[in-house]
Parts: structure tokens; C-alpha cells; sequence
């Protein structure tokens, strides 16, 4: 379980240890839940994270969004950063859906609160993209608003990796990439917090790739210009997302500040933020809700000694990189759109482990 | 033409002389149009400000948006302020259908330009949006993609303000609020530059009303009392977008610095940009556009030397202030949803021109 | 006392009622000092507002800063941003001093702190400008370290206003400018919060001056004019530094909310952040501070419920721009650097309290 | 010459060739110079930067900067990101000395612009700094604002790197830092274009040290350990100062897009840009100069096409950490402040290119 592709070991990066199961649900109550679209030439999804098990809108998430790179179309980023909260599922997906998966957002917040936009405020709509265009007939605009609701069922803490859900059609360094997860433990004084990742990976260009510390990314250039040698190489565009969680108790100027950490773990993969990518980190916490309608003026709040942020801020930059490295390794090679095919990294090389070994090795 | 209401004298607020028009279509090339619903308990629509008259995803537009209040929804912002560009026409519309429009944009671009997302990129949809709750059934999301369409084939230099397109449910100052729009000339040297706002107008508190420098939100807010006893007044929330358009040459920081200035024009009106409130400002410019593909790998361009800057400043407060009076005085009474009505500040107080005179009058 | 001129009345603004003294002394704890430099030539000075009556280092204040227009000097604002608190007295100088204002809290920290740099942290300075080279010989640098010492000695909940400390040589509106302030009370559910102000006022031209609600700007240059018929006039620039403290418990993001909502008040008064001119708005609570050695990993605090900011975001805006007419109001007439005189609202129009019921009578 | 450590040789990092020197002096124009304290417990000094070989007060340099972690107390951002532009040469020293350095480049603008603060504007001074409180007695102020003056003076295309100037008391990766330099060629279309960067390097934990691409922090850590069993390692804090230099002709924002990524670079080399760091990049270009005193309103110039930025953001990061590696192998071993010794990576292990080929050799 957990798995993408069984039985594929996955390097580890950094020095801090995963949680349990390695991935973004090691913090409680996070679950994730994917709707596939793999059919010719539409290779697409959607894929929903979901902090808690409640309705955000009622029990709202401390959150903060980063902008890395700006070249991309996620939704709902203002709203966010000015409250401090987010208050529906997050959902992935491609970039020519995002209104397909908003209106979605919104109907299922109509359905849900019969007071919205009457009795009480509008509901802001969360919702992240990659453009899948390589492998997935984009303006097919396959996905549906059924779609969003189908990964919001299928939430759960344990789920599939690679390439599904919104990770479907997504490409990495050239090769499959998709959808990606990974977690860390943080020491916070005598006690421990936990943050996960989850990453749509979408972005990079082969020569650059460093995979777990092992600059990879020429030998597989190789093989792949060995293999495809009409095919023009992924430039550094595309985007990733990724989320991070975390159960310490942060507020939203600390949790902006894990998000930004996340830049730390993309750029140790070989990326370099490329122009046409739009990398955006997501950071929420677990450790509390802002509650929709709240009666008192005043609110009780738990929130970590700035100091103690020091962990947390290697765990997002390791969690981000590894999820980066999941997201390669889990990853089955796709043909879709117009025939063009994207790689997996355990596909195009098989011996990629002795690669790994043997790319440093003294003459 | 150009009016709203007919036989309303609009008084004028700033120093700098209005364009021909008092109108953001004073900017040449500037057009606008809408598409209107106003059947019972509908009230709503879009408006879509066409920055030229070409396609903008071949000749993008220099274009900056600041967020002054971010309780919004409004969509496009991370691209535009990373690359500085908008590349679709302006669209604004009611909260809840902003994905509707986001959809039509998108297929608008696909039909197009048969590579996107294919051999070039994605689009960058632009929808902009205020809540219309209070008049119009918001939750019925009767905006569709045609609406947009609409609008956009209506676009044209001279058009109607007030209860109109996107304007139509929305309330400004506990009156009819809606979209207005004025221009100002500003001196850069020896030579003019063109100024002109459009704004949709659904903000701010009756009691703090400043119109046209006349504070007269205490006496409307009487009258409005004695006349809906039971309506509970509206909060400073709602939001409101601006839309700034010049013809002077400037580059996004300018242009940011440009939207910035959009606070002291609604400042000036009495309102303090309310917790609820999304307010937002975006500048153009329409002295040069950006093409899609450039085939140099540099281009020329003309920037404003930056001290002339202080005109365009002083024409972004004034041009706002006017275009908010004018949606004010532009707008008819409306009544919608649950049966609710907005008074249209003529309707509410037909004497509105002797009250200001006679609110500060020497005792 | 709290007075400048005294027996000058203030026509108030706004709808709130103000605290009892409607100085930003009315936020109890907090307390301001100057030291005046008012000699031939040289006019110039040093204000501290101190948050508290301990060390701000070992009791650090939560706070956050604005740039509504960055034409300016100020020091301290990345990591007051970043970290969300203030560790030092707030300063306020002459634009050239700042690096002495800056050496004088330097070395204060380190008499204080004997681990300064080596066991613990350094101090991070933070000192307001702006610009007085009009009526004072900013060349000779007539600020010492000394003057900031003073100040800060000198801090108590009574103090002068308009042209004492860092306002002796400042100039609003074309008229002498300097230090104002004000407060407001705002409701919080069933309780109050106090809001208090305090400015360095130096921005803004005559002809657009609008003071408490009266556009009397034109009506004082025609003044102007005629006493002084060779002088240019002040253009928008020079910066208005705005310093708002609150007793209501606020986090760092919603210290930034409050602080935006300084940009309305400034516009007010006929401002529009003039391109030369550096308009910063600094917002703290005395509602807890945050230890510098904490201990525990985890502290609890109290949060306002963000709808409760409605309250606060009015007063901030009418706070800011009492305090501007508090600081024209308050001024004395000054000559300084090169025989430059800026006249006094009351000296040159004694009779300004009927100019303001005249100027819009009914003809 | 351009030597720290003769005989070193450095290994490189990343895909794109460095200019003729794998210096910032690579971008024609650029000098830099140090003056330099090393006497028993001050370890200290002043690196400068001239951007051109004018004086910027009068040619101003189209400048951005990015705070990646403002745990800082750099100096100038705020009005350099106002207006686009830097006006003084950019000075690099230790934290407590920025005020110092501060009143040098006042009085050094004083001395060339009689007419400062009189018939024109105020100067921006622009100041950046780490702590170096481990081998320096930064308590002892030992800084001048003659330190300033001689390092500006000193300033050459060839400058010493290592322990020199503002680098001297600098530690990185708990070994000894300082300044480093490098630079790339990018391809822009059928041209190049030359990126340059210089570090003040002051960051990251030993362990955790990637040291081009090679992981070597664990195995310098023991080493580190059994040399100085009692010292703690440093934590990632401290700060780093990236300076970009560009001769492609880029506009602020696209300068901002090209500063955004040293925080790649840094990444790279193992940093998660730590809680207590001031993390800090700028780009300018050379391109083109503002001037101060523009007569025209407009004028003419010339942008880079967007997607042309590729290979700029490319060098950018590559660059950065090229300049972070060379700090480390440029460095000398220092003693200083309270008998503190910060190893020379060079000395602590001479064998380091044998460790790095060793580190990962198949077993």
C-alpha cells in the first residue's frame, strides 16, 4: 500500500526520519483522493487533499500560499493569504479545468450551506493546476465537475501515487512525473511534529535532474535521446505544486514561512524555477480550525516559538525534495495525446540504482 | 450617450480635466460592453473591458494588479503581476459564476488558437468579481458562458454605467451601486496623458459616505432609515475592482505603482476597505503591447521618466473617486432577490444636489 | 496640555468617538518623547514612540509594517515583517540621520545586552524618515546619537506635537507639518478596543489639501500665494510616516490588515501617495509581547475573530487622518535653512475655521 | 590573481561555461573591492560593489531585490523596489556596523551633490550585512566609515575572495566563509549574455553541507568534531548576500525573476535557508542607466523577451552556488574573537577532493 509502482525502492534525501507510511497522511486527519481520466488521448485528473475530515468551510484551515515562480492559474491564492485560512478541500488539476473544478467547489458549498452568499459570505474556491498538454488532449477539457467529487469521495490516508489524479498527464525532467508524497519529523524541543508533502511534479529538464543527491540528469538525457531522438526535451516549464502539512501549531506569517522552504527542496532536484513554470507552495496546519461563525471576539490560540520553526524549515525542504523523488519513481510510463509518450524513470532505466552508484565512481 | 441616468449632472471631484467622454473608453481603443440579467430574483451579469480592439493573447497588454483588501475571489492575478501582462479581456461578473467565466475564456482561447496548450502555451483567464448577493440569487448561478461572449461582442467606446452587466446586484453605500467610470488628463511634460477608470462598485457603508467630497452618508443613511425601517444596513464589504487604462508608456512597476493609487480615490469616498471587502486595482497601459511570439530576443519599448509618474498618481485617485460617484449616480433602484431593493441614490434622495449644499451651510 | 497650539479647537473626524486624551497615549503603556533641534539654520530632531515602558528585546512587541509608497529610508521593516514583532523603541529622524539613529539604538542594545552578537541575537534598529531639507540644513547632519537618547528619556503619555522631535522640520501641504496624533475607540462585540495614531506628517501639496472633511486646499494657496509669491509650491512627496497602536490582541497578519487601512486616512486629506514621497504605516499591539529567550516551544495567545477587525479597520483610517489635521493644527510657524519659512495653518488663515463653513455656502 | 587560496583548484558546478574570469567582474563595468580588519579579536570589514565605473547617484542601475528569509537588517530595499533602481554603490559589512556604513555613503553623496536634500532629492543608501559575532567582536564597532571609503576606493576587476573585506569574520556551513564569486554564460537566442554573482556567505550547518553536488557535510562534521570536541556547530542561520550582475538588458521585474533564483542556488548546497538567516538576493543589469535628472519624459529602451530569461534564471542559480563553493575553498582559517576558529574547508580537509570522490564510490 502506498505504492505507485511495488517493489521500486526509493533513495532517501536529507538527514531528518520520514513518519510512518512516508507520506503527507503521517499528519492525522490528512487524506488524499484521485479521479483518473486514462482513456487515448485524454490522460488527466483531479486530485483533492483534504486537511481534516470535517467541511473547511465550517472549521476553516490556518494556511499560507508562496509563489515561487507566477507563470501558472491556481485559484484562490488573495483570499487565502489575506485571511490566514482556507475553507474548502485543495484540489489539483490541469490548467484549462480550473473553472471546471471551481464551479464544482462552489456547487458542492452551495449543496452544503443553504445561507451562502444570503445569509453569510461566498466560499473561496481552492484549486492548484500543471499543464498536461504533452501527454493529455488539454482542450478536450475532459474533466468534469463529477470529477472534483469523485477525488473528494475517494479521500483517503492511504492512496495511490504517480501517475494519477491530477498527476495523469503531468511530466518531470522529461520524464513521467506526477503526483509525489513524502514526510518528515521534526524535533520541537523535548517533543516531535510532523509535516508531509505531497507534490504534482510537472516541471524540469533532463540534463538538470539530481536525483537524491546523484546528478543523474546527463546519463538520462542519453537514454532518452537514445530512445526518442525526434523528441524535443522538456524545457524548465510546467509547474509544480506542492502541499505541505504539518500538525505544529503555527500561525499563518510562520506557516508562509515553511511554504517558502519549499523552494530549498525543489531547487536541490536541479530546477531553476524555470520561466513557464508556476511553482506555488501550500502550507496548513492541522493543529487548530478558525471556526466559520465565531461567536466569541476573541480566540485561544497555541502557536510554536519562532526558533522552534528551525525543524520544520529542514523537514519542508527534505519533504518537498522526496516527494519530488516519489513522484519519478512511482510514476508508469503514459502514452497519450497525438502518441507522444513520457518515460518512467524505472522504465527508461531499469539499472537506475547502479547508475546512481556509478556515476561518481573514481576512474 | 454615455449616461445611465439622464439629466444627472455629475458633480466633479479632483482638479484635472476629464477626457471627452468622463469615460475609461476616453483611453483610445478602450471598449466596453456588457451582458445584463435582470429577471426577478436574477440580477446580475457580466462586463468585460476590452483593452484593444485585436486578440490580447497574440499583443498582450502591460498590465499591473495591486490587492488593497483580499476577501476576493478574483482570478488571473499570479500570472499578470510574474509576467506583466494581461493576455485575455477583462471580465468581471458575480462571485460565485467567476469559474463560468474562467471556462469561457478558456474556450474562447481554444477556438482561437488551435495550439494552446499544445504548441504554445495555456491562457491565462482574467475574471475579476464582486458579490450581488443582497439583489440577486446568487446561489441560482445564472451567469453563463454565453453571458461572457455577450458581453465581449457588445464591447464598444460609448456604453451604459450604472445597474448594468456585472453592475447589475451589486450595492455601494447601501444604495444601487454597479459600474461607473470617468477619465482625467494629466500633464507629462509638455504633453497629455489620458487617464480613465471603471469601476464596479459594491462597497462601503451608508453612514460614511463622502460624495464628491460632500459628506452626506449621515443624512441618505436617515432617509433610508425612515424608509426600510427594517433593513439592517450594509457593512464596508463587497468589494470593488478597478480598472485603470492609460495611454501614457509605462512598464509593470509603474503601472503597479499606478494601481496603488486607486486606494486614495476610494478613500476619499468614505470607506476604509472593510474587513469583507475584496478591493482590487489593475492598470494597463495601451502604448505598446507584447507580443506572444517574439522572434527578437529584445525588443524596444518607451518607459514614462519616472517623476512624470505624479500626474498619472494624482489622475488614478481623481478618475477612481469620479467613477465611484458615477456608478452611484448612474444607477437606477432594483429590486431582486427575496425582494430586496437598493434605492438608487437619485430615487432616495431627489434633492441629493441642494443636500450637499445645504449640509455645511453656515448656521 | 497634549496640546501644540493650545487653545487651537480640532474639527474631528470621522464617526468614532475618540479616547480621552485622543493621543496614541490613549492605548495604555505606550508613551512618546522628543528632542527638538530649533536653531537658525538647523531644525530637526529625533521622536520615540516607546511600546511599552520595559525593553522591547527582551519583551518584543508583535507588529507589522505597510508600504503604501516606498520613496523612503526606513530602517527595520524586513525583519519586523519576517519575524512579526518590533525589538526596539520606534524612532522617527530627518532622512540623512537614519544611519546615526540607527547606531544610537546599536549601541543602547548593546550597553544593555552584554550577549548581544555573541550569546544571543543582534538588534534589529527600526527608524522612520523623512525628508526636511526644505526648512532645516539636512547637510550638517545636526542629529547626534545623543538627540535619540534624549528622546527616548524624554518618552512619557504626555507630549507636544507639531513642530517638536522629527516634525520641527517637516512640511504638509505646503504649510508646517509635523507630529500629530489621535485615537479612536471601536467596538469589539460587546467590549472596546483603543486605536491610537501618531504621524510624521511631510507629504502632500497645498492645492489639494482637504482638512476634515473641507476641500480647503485652493482657497489656502491663493493665501500662500499672495504672502509668499515666489515659492514654488510643495509637491506631493517628502512621506508621511503613520504609527497606529491597539490594545485589541492581533496577530502579524492582521496588524498588516490594520496598518493597510492607514492608506484611506491619508487619502483623505487629499493625498495620493505622491511619487516622491515615502508613506509607511507601522501597526503594534499592547495586548502581549513575545519573551526573547522562550523557553517552552509553545505559547498560547489571544486573537481577535477577524470579523472584529471591521471596528478596528475604521478607526485606523479615521485615526490616521485626525492625526494629520492634529499636526498642521498643532504647528507653529517655522524659519529655518536658507531664510525657507513654512507658515502655520492658523497663522496664515486665523480666520480658517470660517473659511471652512464659507467655502461651500450656498451662492 | 582573482585568487583566495592559490593552488585550489574548484570544482564546478552546473552545465553552462563561466565567463572569462568566474568572476562578477565578467559583466563589463563591475569592480569590487574590500577593506579588511584582522587584528586579534576584530575580524570584520566593508566589501563594495560598483556596479559602473560612474557614480550611480547620477547613472542609476536598474536593480531588484528578493528577500528569500528577512531575518535581517539590510538597508535601501524598500525605495530600490519602489523604484527599480539602485543610486549607490552597494556596500556589504557586519550587522552592526550597517548604520555606520550607512552615514558613510551620506556623507560620500553630501560631498558629490551639493544640491542634496536642497535642490534635489535625498540619496538611497543600500547596505547589506551577516553577523559575524563567532571570530569578530562585533561589540567593538570596529568598523569606520573610513572602512567604507577605502574599499570603494580599492575597487578593481580583480579582487581578492575569502576572508577579505565584509567576508572576514563570516562563517558558512560551520566552517570559514566569506566572499565568493563566479559566473556563467547564458545563450539568448543567437547571443549571449553574462551573469555574475557574489556571495557573502554566513549560512548552514556543517551536516548538512552539499559542497557542488557532492554531499560531503556528514563526513566534515566528524571531522569537525574530533578536531573541536567542545564547540557547537553553527545552526543555519547567519544570513547570505547574493549580488547579481547582468549585461542582458532586463527590466525590474524581470530582474526580481532573476534574483528569485539564488534561492535555487543556495538550495543546492544544502541550506533550507535556516530561521535565523538574512537570506538576500539582488540582480542589476548594466545594460542601460537611469539618469538622475531625465529632461525628457520618455524614454528609450530595451527589454528582453520573456521566455529569454531561461538561461538567465539558469546562471542565476548556478552562479550562486559556484560563488558559495568558491567562498568555502577560498577561505583561510581564522582565529579571532574569544579564541573562536573557523576552519578553512581547505584545511580541516586537505584530502576534500579525494573525500568527494570517495564519498559515494560503490561498495
Amino acid at each position: 500500500m502506498n505504492s505507485g509502482s511495488p517493489g521500486v525502492a526509493r533513495p532517501s534525501v536529507g538527514r531528518l526520519p520520514p513518519g510512518p507510511h512516508d507520506t503527507i497522511a503521517d499528519v492525522a486527519g490528512v487524506a488524499v483522493g484521485h479521479a483518473t481520466i486514462a482513456s487515448g488521448e485524454l490522460q488527466t485528473g483531479v486530485t483533492v487533499v483534504r486537511p481534516h475530515a470535517g467541511d473547511p468551510f465550517i472549521d476553516k484551515v490556518p494556511a499560507a500560499a508562496v509563489v515561487i515562480n507566477g507563470f501558472g492559474k491556481s485559484v484562490g491564492l488573495l483570499q487565502l493569504n489575506e485571511l490566514g485560512v482556507l475553507e474548502t478541500p485543495i484540489a489539483l488539476t490541469t490548467t484549462l479545468s480550473v473553472g471546471t473544478v471551481v464551479m464544482a467547489q462552489v456547487r458542492a458549498a452551495i449543496a452544503a450551506h443553504p445561507g451562502l452568499a444570503r445569509t453569510t459570505t461566498t466560499v473561496n474556491p481552492l484549486v492548484f493546476e500543471c499543464s498536461d498538454g504533452y501527454l493529455n488532449d488539454a482542450q478536450a477539457l475532459a474533466v468534469t465537475e463529477a470529477h472534483y467529487v469523485e477525488a473528494l469521495s475517494a479521500a483517503a490516508p492511504v492512496f495511490a501515487r504517480g501517475a494519477v489524479g491530477a498527476g495523469r498527464g503531468m511530466s518531470c525532467f522529461g520524464l513521467k512525473g506526477g503526483i509525489g508524497t513524502a514526510s518528515r519529523i521534526a524535533r520541537i524541543g523535548p517533543q516531535h511534529a510532523t509535516l508531509g508533502a505531497l507534490v504534482l511534479a510537472n516541471f524540469g529538464r533532463i540534463e538538470t535532474l539530481t536525483l537524491a543527491g546523484w546528478p543523474i540528469g546527463p546519463l538520462l538525457a542519453e537514454r532518452l535521446a537514445a530512445r526518442e531522438p525526434r523528441v524535443s526535451p522538456q524545457r524548465d516549464q510546467g509547474s509544480i505544486i506542492v502541499v505541505l502539512a504539518t500538525d505544529a501549531p503555527l500561525d499563518h506569517r510562520q506557516l508562509r514561512r515553511v511554504a517558502t522552504r519549499a523552494a530549498a527542496g525543489i531547487g536541490r532536484t536541479g530546477s531553476y524555477y524555470g520561466h513557464g513554470s508556476g511553482d506555488i507552495a501550500l502550507a496548513f496546519t492541522t493543529a487548530a480550525t478558525v471556526p466559520h461563525d465565531a461567536r466569541a471576539p476573541v480566540r485561544d490560540v497555541r502557536v510554536l516559538a519562532e526558533a522552534h520553526l528551525e525543524g520544520l524549515f529542514e523537514a519542508a525542504a527534505e519533504a518537498t525534495e522526496q516527494a519530488i523523488v516519489d513522484a519519478l519513481l512511482a510514476a508508469e510510463t503514459v502514452t497519450g495525446y497525438a502518441g507522444h509518450t513520457r518515460y518512467a524513470l524505472a522504465d527508461l532505466a531499469p539499472d537506475w540504482e547502479q547508475m546512481i552508484r556509478r556515476d561518481r565512481a573514481p576512474s
